[in-house]
């Protein structure tokens, strides 16, 4: 038997509620928490969340309160399931409510421009030790959606503490949801939030109406460059290879659902960036992760074209089709010469 | 200026005959071999090849012969783009009527069952070294449909010789047409052939209605086995990281053009093996090679469940959907342990 834990689910996005569903489902009480009173209303009432989720009905068991306070009652696991920018916004909230201490599950995917902090550092940051004991990382190629319709998935759990992320894993498993440990917590926040970079780029070559062939040449190329920026900040280069590398890239490159994927389309087929934006009505994470990876390139020292051309598109007003086409045709003769750097620096390890 | 090349194409399928227009877009005499009499009469005088590529008007330039005398006669370079099946029988008959030496360029993807050859392999047992003094093989995410598009494409070129790899490159490689270099055969070899038994689970994942996680888990689960053995094959273990891996693994996985994704995909849906090979009308190369990674894997001593899990679907009537569903539950709970071998094997080099 299970053990059944009080949980918050801070955020009722079509993510935060999709994983809402995969704790009711496992027997926990869940707490879904959204500032917005209407979304409260009618997850307590009606069971639903449509804007986010229209097709799924909610199990009953899902409480929905626009009080942090009341959401955070009794909890030993929070999770953050709301937007990098509002991340810190959210943690100075529990902070100001929140006394006993409980662990972090945090399920954002980005990278604080400027400071260029993963969303564990953020945390870490913002919540003293003795307040927020343990800080868990969940990702991997999640489409919500799926998610909510108990369509198979499988995710990554990390942490610096492995006992925590064994928690975790307990805590979400089940017979849909298939539940992994990586002890490579940078591995596994890097891949995530610039795979929404590559996403935006084979959207716009989509849109370009460029086919299945380029496409495929953006992602192998931004797979590497995603690979040789984590490496030099740390990760383990086997972590791009798996579930939170190749894995959410491929979902999030090739699949309708994905809204970075979409934003990129309409930029391809000629939109500008903010009619983009305005028309989503959902954040796009890769736009503001574009900037922060492109600070993280120069930071680093590593070389990242598509990431640069990317920038370009997004705040530059380059032509998407020219810097698709120099992409293209930039590449180093070598194939290997672009991905070498990747092992030379895990040999140094 | 480009030199000119006389250059004998051995296969009018869709591959081939896109090849064809990619080397007579450059400038280069093509006559591309065909048994069939009415394809032949076809290509010469409609400039047409419906069957395969149906919307597409040859370049005048591109003759057709069914005489392989006709086809060798006065060319430097011969294009094998048959399927593997058919490989050994092209290569005697290419000895039976050619004395000066050439180089060979293969572009099929398979390894043959029993002698668990890959396709250079067979060609350097079948032909001596005076004959075809190198042998290139050309690999990568190339949707035959979108090359005759002339949409962007990028493949790699790889051989035991760097110069003939080079000369295949400078051949082949247009503004649309990019072609680099990698000089491991045995990975670029191995990634091309294993990569569409990862298609045809894909195809079943979907099929079965599974979505975008399922798949996702899948490919990546697949390609951590393809690595794990092409490294004890001798490959570089770099090379799955590029064009010929995870990109020939993204176009074949997640593309309706993939005649492998298709199979699988029917499959899914409950249809009997004998009766999609019937309907496809096409080779689906896949399923001879699920037959020789399976081989490779016992002969090698390396886990490969998902390889294991498709040969008992395709030849001993496991029931695709308890196939899948083992699959995404039997992972180690601990990603990293199903990656690592991929890297200690490298890090013995």
């Amino acid at each position: 038997m299970r053990n059944k834990e009080n949980i918050a689910m801070l955020g009722a996005g079509s993510w935060g509620t999709a994983l809402a569903i995969v704790l009711a489902d496992n027997g926990h009480e869940v707490c879904l928490w959204t500032k917005n009173e209407n979304r409260v209303e009618e997850i307590n009432e009606k069971h639903t969340n449509l804007q986010y989720l229209p097709e799924i009905q909610l199990p009953e068991t899902i409480r929905a309160s626009s009080s942090i306070e009341t959401a955070l009652r009794g909890t030993d696991l929070v999770v953050l399931a709301v937007p990098t920018k509002a991340i810190r916004e959210v943690l100075q909230l529990i902070k100001s409510v929140r006394k006993e201490p409980f662990t972090a599950v945090h399920v954002s995917k980005g990278i604080e421009p400027d400071t260029l902090m993963r969303i564990s550092e953020m945390i870490r940051e913002e919540l003293p030790e003795e307040l927020c004991k343990d800080i868990v990382v969940l990702s991997g190629p999640s489409h919500a959606e799926e998610v909510s319709l108990r369509h198979p998935t499988t995710v990554t759990v990390s942490s610096d503490n492995i006992d925590a992320a064994e928690k975790v894993q307990d805590i979400f498993m089940n017979q849909h949801f298939r539940v992994y440990t990586n002890p490579d917590v940078i591995g596994v926040e890097i891949g995530g939030a610039l795979k929404n970079i590559i996403a935006l780029a084979a959207g716009i070559s989509d849109g370009l109406g460029y086919g299945d062939n380029a496409k495929a040449a953006l992602i192998t190329r931004g797979l590497a460059e995603i690979a040789r920026l984590g490496t030099k900040m740390g990760a383990d280069p086997l972590t791009f290879s798996g579930l939170t590398g190749i894995g959410d890239l491929i979902v999030t490159c090739t699949s309708v659902h994905s809204r970075n994927w979409r934003a990129g389309n309409m930029l391809g087929k000629g939109q500008k960036l903010q009619d983009v934006l305005d028309n989503m009505g959902m954040v796009v994470e890769g736009v503001r992760t574009t900037r922060a990876a492109r600070q993280l390139s120069l930071k680093y020292g590593v070389e990242m074209p598509l990431t640069e051309a990317l920038y370009q598109v997004l705040f530059e007003g380059k032509d998407p089709k020219t810097a698709v086409d120099e992409l293209m045709a930039r590449m180093k003769t070598n194939e290997m010469e672009s991905l070498v750097d990747i092992i030379d620096r895990n040999q140094e390890n």
